[in-house]
């Protein structure tokens, strides 16, 4: 029987967290536990549920993200690339050399990233789960935002919406592709 | 007959458009047309439909956004607040002042604006229509965000999501009432 599908809103600031536990047992199903020394507690919070959901992905993560610099975020998505989750990531050129940005060290890893040519910014904010699960709101993927914004994010289990960001995703990604880039013009 | 509720996506960045025809029908019903000089188009792009929508409200509109200097969106807010719609404004206080911010221009009209008093940014960028219709994503109300920038904005008549963002916007009016102001410590 099909579960109910996800409706969910999530509302920052979340509540400071740690989610080693969390983070430790997706990379390493069953392995016993090791209490983390950090004095944050474990718990249900927006950044929780965020991760959770995340880590749901079994087949494909597309992402679509103006600023990425949250070393949790990123040690999320590399975990479901290790797993075998085909990761795409696409995003800001201004942005993703700036300090603290986790889009190099994701390449590193060996994950696909592509990013605009453009004046104007790549502003979305969005991941979608094995095609079947939209997250999308303000939130940029930084710490700051994550601990101090007032954000949203909702969470939809929808296939028209759905549909349409995957079919803007495609989009950006075929557009992103490097072997396009032109060094004269800018295409708008 | 109640109609199927609204459910929309719309990508940015926006054709350019002239709106000043579904303005000046907004703004005085059944008055005779007259065409606007300028040499951009009319017709159906995002931002017109995100105009048609916000001119959709018949008793109230809440705005809850990181920065607002869009001209023309401030138009359509004003024509609402001259309606009668009663429309309350929450925004960032360190956006809000910055050159080309619509704030003080709306402010001046009379509609009601509170900002926070916090380092973190009131990083949200929607709107709820009559309680009834939530138009969120990742679009700012700048010029440059919908001309320029790769951005999407939901827009969802669905009980259960505005629900969750009417309750965050009366949580986020009521924490930013200038009578709660203090000047003395930062509170979370």
């Amino acid at each position: 029987r099909r579960a109910r599908p996800v409706r969910e809103v999530l509302f920052f600031p979340s509540r400071p967290c740690c989610i080693e536990a969390l983070l430790a047992e997706a990379a390493e199903p069953g392995a016993p536990a090791r209490p983390c020394p950090c004095p944050l507690p474990s718990g249900d919070t927006a950044l929780s549920r965020l991760v959770r959901r995340l880590l749901s992905a079994r087949r494909s993560l597309d992402l679509c993200l103006f600023c990425f610099s949250c070393p949790q975020l990123a040690r999320t998505v590399q975990i479901l690339h290790r797993r075998g989750v085909r990761v795409r990531v696409v995003t800001d050129a201004q942005y993703m050399g700036l300090h603290g940005s986790q889009i190099g060290l994701l390449r590193h890893a060996g994950i696909q990233v592509r990013h605009d040519q453009h004046s104007g910014y790549m502003h979305h904010k969005f991941a979608i789960v094995d095609r079947r699960m939209l997250i999308t709101g303000s939130l940029n993927w930084t710490t700051q935002a994550i601990q101090s914004n007032r954000e949203n994010v909702l969470v939809v289990e929808d296939a028209e919406y759905v549909k349409a960001f995957q079919d803007e995703f495609e989009r950006i990604w075929e557009e992103y592709n490097p072997a396009n880039y032109s060094f004269f013009s800018q295409k708008q």
